[in-house]
């Protein structure tokens, strides 16, 4: 078996930022009482934040606005995979002015129902780390 | 825009654990001091079980063993997508038989590093959900 130098290699912040925009699927991940949750969320980026959408009153926002969250995304084909994880603050959109831009997003909904509520993620941090798959080590 | 009756449905435990079966890739999520951690790792079932390998020592096992986490995985086609997440406990497999039998899961390495540590997740319980993709009901 051929052994990779290199497996796991670390992404530029740009290049996670090129990666998440091109995922269509995300998790949101929080922290209620010490009690870890996760959403699946479709999303977009916008100016370098996590913008998506979601019903109000839901477990999500209460348990994601003006927190630190994580948010996840990743992907894979047949020789590697990537997974990026920004570190933020969620709020909720409000005025007129915030709403309008996100709608500039063109954020597709995920499901038929009525989320009619923006949530956006600014970053504390991001980062990424690219995988080549294969077997272990020679000699592992 | 036509309405969909039912864009969110609940899956069994058994629509659960074959959705997980079949996908290579889920997420880890843990929580340590209340902050929430996400892990990306490659995994199998087993006797309706989540088992896969990591490196020892690792923030993950740290992070991961003998406490309750979150075990999530995900997929989506062109006009649904479903999302399964197993809450339960992890422990790091030790004796001789647990391995053996670990083994015969046939757990393909997501990368190419040594990753000769077996944790196995025993579910408390497992929920999921499928959606069907679409624009929201009309009138909304």
């Amino acid at each position: 078996m051929s052994q990779e130098a290199q497996p796991i290699s670390i992404l530029s912040a740009s290049e996670c930022w090129d990666l998440l925009a091109g995922a269509p699927l995300g998790r949101l991940v929080t922290s209620t009482e010490g009690e870890p949750h996760i959403f699946p969320v479709n999303f977009a980026v916008q100016n370098r934040t996590v913008l998506f959408r979601t019903a109000e009153g839901t477990k999500l926002v209460a348990s994601a606005i003006s927190k630190e969250v994580l948010f996840e995304a990743d992907g894979y084909e047949d020789t590697q995979g990537w997974s990026v994880i920004v570190k933020g603050t969620a709020r909720s959109l409000h005025t007129e002015e915030e709403i309008a831009e996100a709608e500039t997003a063109n954020l597709v909904p995920w499901t038929a129902t009525v989320k009619n509520h923006f949530v956006r993620i600014r970053p504390l941090n991001i980062t990424g780390r690219r995988f080549v798959f294969g077997a272990r080590p020679a000699g592992s």
